[in-house]
């Protein structure tokens, strides 16, 4: 059984530099959303929580990049064999409940792999809000399977990305007033200015991941990668996790030590360091890479390293360098927080 | 225990042709219904996903097909045996968020089984937005128990119904605008002209179905038939999934060979040919049974066969003409496509 | 790994009698949660499930619950051994979409147990939505480890707590019409009248937990409570399953018997007799307890015992005055239903 009218996605000598993809199937965010994301991960950072805090009405930033990020999926990692990393992320202006979101991207980078069967792509994704407010920006490469492994090679167009965001290029919301910030309904006394760059901060608890809450996470955002809904798709008979489920999961856990933290800025960085499967059980710690002043006077950036891992530990990488088989998520991004 | 104040349901004897049934409980339908279908079913249809998308807000016309349904369960189906048919089903008008949906079903038709045990069930439901606005009607059969299998079988009626709805039956909502229709935004470019009677579309994709998730989506649509939550009401100790549950879940998958199949004007026919369980990987496949015009010149109807099935092959039914036992759904139905 | 930024919750020596807590996060409540609660129960009272139903537009008493009861458990239940019981709990004005919640307790009672490592905390909770307006308190009480086995007894004050609420103290709620209630369209034609002090009424059903159900009810509520979510948090490898989840389970099953108890009114007692677990089955049975006129002509108060069960049968107590181990629950509480 065929069909000339379904999509079989992109393959690696589909792309070319320069290329613009316009994703398709725009998605309206809404309440009903951040109800699923409520259940889904529990995260209770008072900006997203309640309405009435700071009387500053938006989405969880995840929510924004996982209706962008779902939105790609078709036209770009259908074929992917890995999620390879992502860099230059920025979240733009927020989204309320009722923006439509779609994603463009384009392709700024190619490069085929010696063994001559995949190849990586890098694209540059724009998400934006009703049509043309640009939301969020971020680069991410994947590894792709040539459908031809006789196709001739592309040029190799390595793009130069920046190791993380400059602290002076985060988006601080306009009209953000945390002048009279509410620490005690927040959840903890912590700002800016308590924390030290390299401090490492355990955030305690842990999260056994089950089957139906990621695929209903998945499908939430419309990313339809099989191996995350058909137990036939690997020779294991397990189900992938969707790697943004670990990032989300994380993300809620690090309330705990982290409740301030209340705005995403910017990606710098992001390893999906090894699979996840349902029955793991997620814990998460943070490390302070950097700080920052903004241009808000109540509003300070810390550059945190946030780490999914399988065991309660602080180890990331072995004596090889490599990470470690529990090691699940290593993603570097730029907060906002009271000064 | 027992209690003169809860409901048996109605069995076999209870019925008469002609009995009007009020169904109880009516449901207003909002954003949340709709993010609960997205994470269940991760429907792509670029009508339901974004507002904006021909400033058309509606519903998806199968959580109007679910609540409609639901209601009746209580009245029509708590003591059924089987769920047999479908026929004359009409989309008569959009369910927009906010809307709150109630059901009526007349009893058209009775037969008891030469057994003596059971009898068959014909009524045809309507169901109404806001008290008095039609949104669907459709004929169902089920197979219903006698609650006492002495009581006198009634006479014999076995209603006239149409083999498929006529095309010029079918609702094209008022407003719908499909001049400046976007393909592209659409996901794919096919349109009503380029779909020939015959033609046979795999949808390629498979979900491995669970438990919590068919339960969630079950109960959200107030469907309390005992055998889809409760291990210990089947011999085998499994849970039977809601039929309407596959249907959700393949005309998701539709969306690759049919995302521009925006809606369902009609039901034509319908058998849940085989019983569906967790664990049960689902794929689907369509085929263009019919194609018509419509009075709206940027409007065509197709006339779909949508099979679900449990291996991703293309064989519907046996040599003795009875479905494999591999198939899931056999659904008979009509959208509506851009021309 | 450690961390000075983490909150450990409060052990009991952290306790003093008259000490306020101002639960952090405060949670504003939406159609999404509606469409949550609604898959997870399936809940079919008409006030709550239809918005056209008596023009009375209102959350599930219980969402209100678990939303005021979630805010609570870092501060309270984070190091608890064991909730111990519910009394005085009265529902003083219905939450509406939109609205925000918080929650303040007050600890009224302290009393160290004899083996010197718990202790038991009695806490007073006031529910408020958008600040400043009751929804709902209630008293709880829950066994809490000391931090320090060595640290000194409080002063042993156990509060004088109520047996139940006065039918006088239940609140009404104002503008409640029910002088032309629609009993057909509610599901049920049993009115308060019918009713006697005594009557148990079995309601039938039964439904099997699951892990991911429960866990996205828990965080639904911001509940971070660890025994929920990690399955290496107790020695058999279990997740022990929120008891509200218990509680909204029995009270939606209760419908087939007790279709017109609409509202909650007051929670007099409550005792969660057994852990549940996933795979566990879960009926319910009600008994009248006491019956009442309120202050609306068409508005009658019944104090309930809604009892939940692993086996279907309306045994309660063993022999020896303890719950046999298949019950779950035993809840007394008031309802409001038309007179």
């Amino acid at each position: 059984m065929s069909s000339t009218k379904t999509n079989p996605g992109y393959f690696f000598e589909d792309y070319h530099v320069g290329q613009i993809l316009n994703h398709a199937t725009p998605r309206t965010l809404h309440d009903g959303d951040v109800a699923m994301y409520q259940a889904l991960y529990g995260p209770r950072f008072a900006m997203q929580s309640a309405r009435t805090f700071g009387a500053f009405v938006a989405l969880d930033d995840l929510i924004t990049f996982h209706a962008v990020f779902g939105k790609t999926v078709p036209d770009i990692s259908l074929n992917a064999v890995a999620n390879l990393g992502y860099a230059e992320g920025r979240f733009l202006a927020r989204a309320q409940s009722g923006d439509t979101i779609h994603s463009v991207s384009e392709v700024i980078g190619l490069k085929e792999n010696s063994n001559e069967k995949t190849g990586i792509v890098w694209v540059r994704t724009h998400g934006y809000a009703n049509g043309d407010r640009p939301v969020l920006e971020y680069v991410r490469w994947v590894m792709v399977r040539k459908r031809d492994t006789s196709a001739p090679a592309p040029e190799t167009v390595v793009p130069d990305l920046a190791k993380a965001v400059e602290a002076e290029d985060l988006q601080v919301p306009e009209g953000l007033d945390w002048s009279n910030y509410d620490f005690a309904m927040a959840g903890e006394p912590h700002r800016w200015g308590d924390y030290e760059v390299g401090e490492i901060i355990d955030h305690v608890d842990g999260v056994t991941l089950t089957d139906p809450e990621h695929m209903m996470a998945t499908r939430l955002w419309q990313n339809t990668a099989k191996v995350h809904f058909d137990v036939t798709a690997r020779p294991d008979g397990k189900r992938l996790i969707y790697g943004g489920h670990i990032i989300s999961m994380a993300r809620a856990l690090s309330f705990n030590g982290l409740a301030n933290a209340q705005l995403i800025a910017g990606i710098n960085a992001g390893a999906h360091a090894n699979p996840a499967m349902a029955g793991d059980t997620v814990y998460a710690w943070s490390e302070v890479l950097d700080k920052a002043e903004t241009t808000n006077p109540h509003v300070g950036a810390l550059r945190l390293r946030l780490v999914a891992t399988k065991v309660n530990a602080g180890e990331l990488r072995g004596e090889d360098g490599k990470y470690l088989p529990d090691v699940l998520l290593d993603l570097d991004y730029w907060v906002l927080i009271p000064r």
